[in-house]
């Protein structure tokens, strides 16, 4: 048997055929760009089919749907990112493609495809903190998604500094302020300010601005001013971190997004020592594995396709 | 059929024998003092032998034991405030009343008992949050206790203030050393050093120090150095409660404790409406119930007797 994976993102949906290893047989994309959400099923239908090439409907046990933003049963409550609310999107695509459908948050998507076939496989508790523009999260808890009364894993929207950063949510000192790419580049751009000599600086020049890449990268060549920034944001993250941990006790919590392919000791090693040093488990000798997301962008598509056998 | 509870204070230890609608048909306590771990088997094994009174040891479905540390499996892994380590308690246990037995940690307990008979009662997520000398948790998620690999619900252990308070657990900022009764005591003792003329400054004097009864009783007396101690204390909770509603989204958050106790307009009204105002489900609509304990400590030796149910 076979499933479908969907990727609604905020400028591209991708679809996935998946097959019961996590194996991505064939994909189809195409640009977001739809007037009603009837369009939205309609396109995200015909992706579908796409993939699907010669295969019957009967062939495909499955079809998940990942979108950013909160979803309820076969609804869309809410999107960040598309404007769309209380969308029936479930029944709309349904009206194009009769198979079982499952909707799920983007960032849960993500959790399942590597609690299955990546970074969390083989465990019973599995968080994984995605760094980008803010800082997701997805948890895999005895063995299921946990989505509690909806949309949870909010992990960025943790206040670990209190009376710090303003945060969009409405509080200040959130985690997300200091450990997604946002964090990272408003202390980079504040540190070349601050070191006009500093490669840090000159890249900002050079480039019209910085970006994680570039704050790592300047970090690895050896900027002082760069590695002051890349310790502090090792520091931030592994706080939010080591929260989680104290609170759930996970087997493994992995990071993902872009940001986590930085080289290991400016984040990954600092990461993992800060956590070794102070989660509480470690007065009973319990230490998780913090390692990084292994899938990459496939984890969104293959996690959709399979999230329903988490639920 | 019967089960039995035993809660292992660091003071006393006591027995309850408990139906299956989790009423407690008698109880029978005794001082902890014991040289050996074979020794406190022996008495929590005498100890349910008196709950039991004529009833033989096959109407008792289960023995549960609540234990103020880590447990794992038959095995006490550590405890904070009794020198006990790698303790094999339910073997030696056994040996003296060959029933089934569960060890648990006792905040765990008391998360069950609140689940199963109290405020948690019909939940799927239930989080309790209980505040003394620090500050504990326990979780039910799915319906199932959460333990994670060992210890989870360390709640009190998730920094919210980095580079503040230090806490014993070797970081800084730790919600524990806002929100327990011990940093009342330390914010209402500073309030008072500060306010000469307040009434929490008399109280303090006459009584010797504060405690968090005799701080919220001048703060409900119109004590403004009081009230100003008391509204900043309900901040603080409803911080650390608006992280874990966020992260985990419950049905249900109680508190518990004998903080809990508060004149609900000081304490659970404030942090009623901070978590409404702040917590990320707002967006779709979705506010978990914030409520008090209802089970008092009942709720520890109930749970002690069923947690088994909830593994």
């Amino acid at each position: 048997m076979y499933a479908i994976g969907i990727d609604v993102g905020g400028t591209n949906l991708k679809a996935g055929l998946v097959n019961e290893k996590g194996e991505i047989l064939s994909v189809s994309r195409t640009p977001l760009h739809f007037t009603t959400a009837e369009d939205l099923a309609k396109v995200l239908a015909d992706l579908a089919l796409q993939v699907m090439g010669d295969l019957s409907p009967d062939a495909i046990d499955h079809v998940g749907i990942g979108i950013p933003g909160a979803v309820q049963g076969g609804n869309i409550l809410f999107t960040a990112n598309i404007p769309m609310k209380d969308v029936p999107l479930k029944a709309l695509f349904q009206k194009h493609l009769n198979l079982p459908v499952t909707l799920a948050n983007d960032a849960d998507c993500a959790a399942a495809g590597e609690y299955l076939f990546g970074a969390g496989k083989g465990t019973q508790d599995f968080i994984i903190v995605t760094l980008g523009t803010g800082v997701g999260g997805g948890l895999i808890l005895g063995g299921r998604l946990h989505t509690g009364k909806c949309c949870a894993g909010e992990v960025g929207h943790m206040v670990i500094d209190l009376g710090g950063q303003p945060c969009g949510c409405g509080r200040a000192g959130c985690w997300e302020s200091y450990a997604s790419a946002t964090g990272l580049i408003r202390m980079g751009e504040e540190a070349a300010a601050a070191h006009r000599d500093s490669l840090l600086n000159q890249i900002s020049r050079e480039m019209g601005g910085l970006n994680g890449k570039s704050i790592f990268s300047a970090a690895d060549q050896g900027d002082p001013a760069a590695l002051a920034v890349t310790a502090q944001f090792a520091k931030y993250l592994a706080v939010g971190v080591t929260n989680l941990v104290n609170i759930l006790q996970p087997d493994v919590l992995a990071i993902g997004g872009g940001i986590a392919g930085a080289p290991d000791h400016l984040l990954l090693t600092p990461l993992q020592n800060y956590v070794h040093e102070y989660c509480y488990g470690r007065h009973v000798g319990h230490y998780p594995k913090v390692v990084k997301a292994q899938m990459g962008n496939d984890a969104g598509i293959v996690g959709a396709a399979l999230i329903h056998t988490l639920l």
